[in-house]
């Protein structure tokens, strides 16, 4: 996973993936891409990145997650945002986060599909807490507290979920 | 304006809006309204704020500006987050943003309609430089340097643009 996001899996988070692992199922693939084209406005900041960027025209990874299609839209590494990253993430059906916490705020918008959130909501560092589960659908927004752990999980029949991610990169 | 987007024009600023007012044009309105219904998860967090929110179901406001309806999504005021704000931005054609600047990143992303981006990418906090104007087209993205002096302007003339806003809350 890009930047701050690395996993945190200590023994006890092992032992909640292998539960939370008993909800997940499979199911059929629907891949939605927008394909709109245009010509990118090509002024750069100060830091070489250009002021307009076609969305489309930016690079896709899967950090080795099945089904996952990533794009960072702006980031700390890859653009020097300084504040905020700000991510496009496609999950086919099935596909899902690994269990995580980091130390920055997450603001999640759903802009299609259907999936579930898995939120251990009174974690503290050392303790990952009791998980909840929470349905999420399309045109909705949630939001991950600092530290606390979670997991997304897509589980749409028929679609899949695009979902914007915000976050400050406190590396 | 909310939050940290209080209007800081200057003589200057105000000689660069009567510029700027001169592309300002008159277009048909065609406004896309999302209607997905679901039923909310009601379980809060510590601030009180439901973990997940119907974004059909938060407040919508103009702040005085014609054409203009703002969602704060997540908010440092309404929802408590300390790092980052989300904003849900619908400009019917026509519609601009005030020349402003303030002292956080911020990053678009256009989800849907065209418009002009005017920003005075070399401004610094006692002169507002001079604006470029940059074309702006669904599905792209583009971001505001910290202090940098800019305007958003919706000219579409047939459909409408939605602005995801992120920005870190520096008050």
């Amino acid at each position: 996973m890009p930047d701050c996001c690395e996993n945190n899996q200590s023994i006890q988070l092992q032992r909640l993936s292998k539960l939370w692992q008993i909800n997940m199922g499979f199911f059929h693939y629907l891949v939605f891409l927008i394909a709109l084209l245009f010509f990118a406005t090509v002024e750069v900041n100060s830091h070489g990145v250009p002021i307009v960027r076609n969305i489309n025209e930016l690079a896709q990874d899967s950090y080795g997650i099945p089904g996952l299609s990533h794009i960072t839209v702006a980031g700390s590494v890859l653009h020097g945002f300084k504040e905020v990253e700000v991510w496009l993430e496609t999950f086919a059906p099935g596909a899902a986060t690994p269990i995580h916490r980091h130390s920055c705020e997450e603001v999640f918008v759903v802009l299609k599909g259907t999936g579930t959130l898995y939120l251990a909501s009174n974690s503290d560092p050392k303790h990952p807490g009791s998980p909840q589960e929470f349905p999420i659908l399309s045109n909705s927004t949630f939001h991950i507290p600092v530290n606390d752990v979670h997991q997304a999980l897509q589980a749409d029949k028929e679609g899949m979920t695009q979902r914007k991610v915000v976050r400050k990169d406190n590396k």
